[in-house]
């Protein structure tokens, strides 16, 4: 069983990066840098699929995807500790703003963007 | 006080596609597709930093990447609920899989890669 | 009527920089960051449509993508200036290659990557 | 000796991709996509370097490099095919464009995006 709250995944990472003597390379920087690098190869398995395809991945491929979630989350939060960013908070106030800036009559079945709705 | 569980966060997502039909758009393509436009809009305020400047942003730098790295993390949730991927057992097996790539004594100070250490 | 040569717009980018005496921000680092974030800017536009729907742009959206590209196209060619990368060479021997690691009987109508062909 | 211009490289990329029937797949949306992937890819081996290590790369690191940089001048030529862009006329008119914003005497020695100077 896994602890699922962001702040258990925060302490265990800082632990890792202090062990190793990280902090020097873990600027905001080269964590964002980090963080993009893997968001390309999260999207890398799914350049060349329809959509179709993608809603219906072999389980090799679902591997390979999750892995790379995996990674993007845990530069994430390495980001949040090193710029002592609240990440559930910001995470829940965006959401919030996201209910009022995209209002359930206007966006319904829509993608449009907000500042086009 | 905001909830601290990727499930919490999870849930209210489900809500907010649902009410909105989005579901049609939010194929695991797309949605990877936008997790790397963020991460790219995450890493933007950065790009023309020192490493050193990184480590001190403004209040209104920090208000901006902060909202980019909400981001970021709403659409990593959203892309383990089409996947139904269990986002921390994943992100903890990942850093379990790190600890064991990275030994404290092999990697302590060194930015080398796992397959090159 | 524009020149069609990279080298045209290399010497033409060399002296803009060298003119605002940009250098000093221009490492390869930066200008590798520069261009991801450009090339997300160049995905944006696209995340929400079907393939079929990318294949017939307005004309607006198309001059949006149009000056995303120029922007991918310009770090590109500042990247290459900076570390003094042939660039015309580089694409065509990498196109030489592709046309070895995907020949036209295995590689017809499929998508396959070449080390899975 | 490689030809310098954009047009040879599109041409020889149309020839490449009709002989393999690749069109279904070049879908500008997944252009964008995979151009972002190599974008990233790119980024990658300057993650952890200081500007300073990004300026004197190994000859290793600068094939990587340059291999990288090809496939984003690739999937970008390819994209303009796709999109019936005018690469070269877009370059040039953007540079255009950033000289009237990034006029020397303003931009000089200052890395401030053009609508906060």
């Amino acid at each position: 069983m896994h602890p699922d709250t962001l702040l258990a995944l925060s302490k265990r990472l800082a632990d890792f990066a202090q062990e190793r003597d990280w902090a020097q390379f873990h600027s905001p920087k080269n964590l964002a840098s980090a963080l993009v690098v893997e968001a390309g190869e999260l999207l890398e398995p799914f350049q060349w699929l329809t959509e179709a395809q993608s809603r219906s991945l072999s389980s090799e491929q679902l591997a390979a995807v999750t892995d790379e979630m995996a990674d993007v989350l845990l530069y994430l939060v390495q980001l949040a500790n090193a710029l002592q960013v609240d990440l559930p908070k910001a995470a829940h106030e965006k959401v919030t703003r996201n209910e009022q800036r995209y209002p359930v009559e206007k966006a319904k079945g829509r993608s449009t963007k907000h500042d086009a709705l």
